[in-house]
């Protein structure tokens, strides 16, 4: 590909060097971006900049925050601070507070124990959830890992770490997701579902 | 979605506006970016401006060139200034130019005519191709837009133009593509294979 001028060639390899965005779509990218007013191409490289600048971890949740001081939501008043949401990753932080359910803090990990992908606890901010879980002031510790083998096992070993501290430590409930049907719900699901059934 | 640092958001928001690019696909880039080292954002960053700042148009060919001065191929002493091939995109010089057959220079319109997109004739860089045929030297003038209802008329429309001056006006051969099967070949195509046999 000795087409390109160098510039633009530089941008397409920049667009492909993206997860899930191949060389054709790289090159679509940077066309679009060369027919685009300097201003947008100005924001969006500013944009980079300041997220990589200005984003860095709460020191309490290790949630992704603007500053360095602690996030939005561990400074907030109106949070529960005795329960702890420990989940895996921001995003799941995110679907959380879509529920408008949840009134307490969280503790983001930053990955799941996955001895495949060589990832062990030492990997995760599990030192930091300790940390807290020690200073006092923790009634409960809920595990919002996914229901995935990974996810139980990064789980079961937090439950293990966290119970001697005398802290009652629960599991997001599994069964049917609401507006889902039986038939299209799998063995394992149904099986969870039945086995938490509740009195109605 | 108050739930990401702003700077976050925004650099949610800037990949959401690259074109096929949902807001799933532009939070997983974001986070991927977040989580990559400084100096591979500022590299992106970098891509993204110098490629709007130094990538121009060739004053002679219109294709996309890096500074001022005429692209590297109007440039080069082996190309043969008297051919001229007329394509549509950038994209389709480097097509050409892969296929490793073509010694002439090219001429790009940055678009085809199309009304049902509000394109005519004027919108494209017909005037800078018709002031190089005025100009002389130039004895062929090869119509390489896409076999499409756009492409045809304008390379139908330019035809016209150029005839007058003399100069030939050649088409792209239509025919089933190399290494494909005949059962794959839509109608049209089988009838403008046939159209244009040649003698073995």
């Amino acid at each position: 590909m000795d087409f390109f001028p160098p510039a633009l060639e530089n941008l397409v390899e920049q667009f492909a060097k993206l997860p899930g965005v191949g060389r054709k779509s790289a090159q679509r990218l940077a066309f679009y971006i060369l027919g685009q007013p300097e201003e947008r191409a100005k924001a969006f490289a500013q944009a980079l900049l300041d997220a990589k600048a200005s984003i860095g971890f709460c020191p309490v949740c290790q949630n992704l925050t603007q500053g360095s001081g602690p996030c939005a939501l561990c400074s907030s008043a109106r949070r529960d601070r005795s329960v702890i949401c420990v989940v895996a990753d921001p995003k799941d932080v995110v679907a959380m507070e879509r529920a408008r359910e949840y009134r307490g803090v969280y503790h983001v990990l930053h990955g799941v124990i996955s001895p495949m992908n060589h990832v062990g606890p030492d990997d995760l901010r599990i030192s930091q959830l300790m940390e807290r879980i020690s200073a006092g002031g923790v009634s409960e510790v809920i595990m919002a890992t996914n229901p995935d083998t990974e996810g139980e096992t990064t789980a079961m070993y937090l439950s293990r770490l966290v119970k001697p501290f005398g802290v009652k430590v629960t599991r997001l409930a599994y069964g049917i997701p609401v507006g889902s049907h039986l038939e299209f719900a799998d063995e394992a699901t149904l099986g969870r579902a039945l086995e938490g059934r509740r009195e109605m």
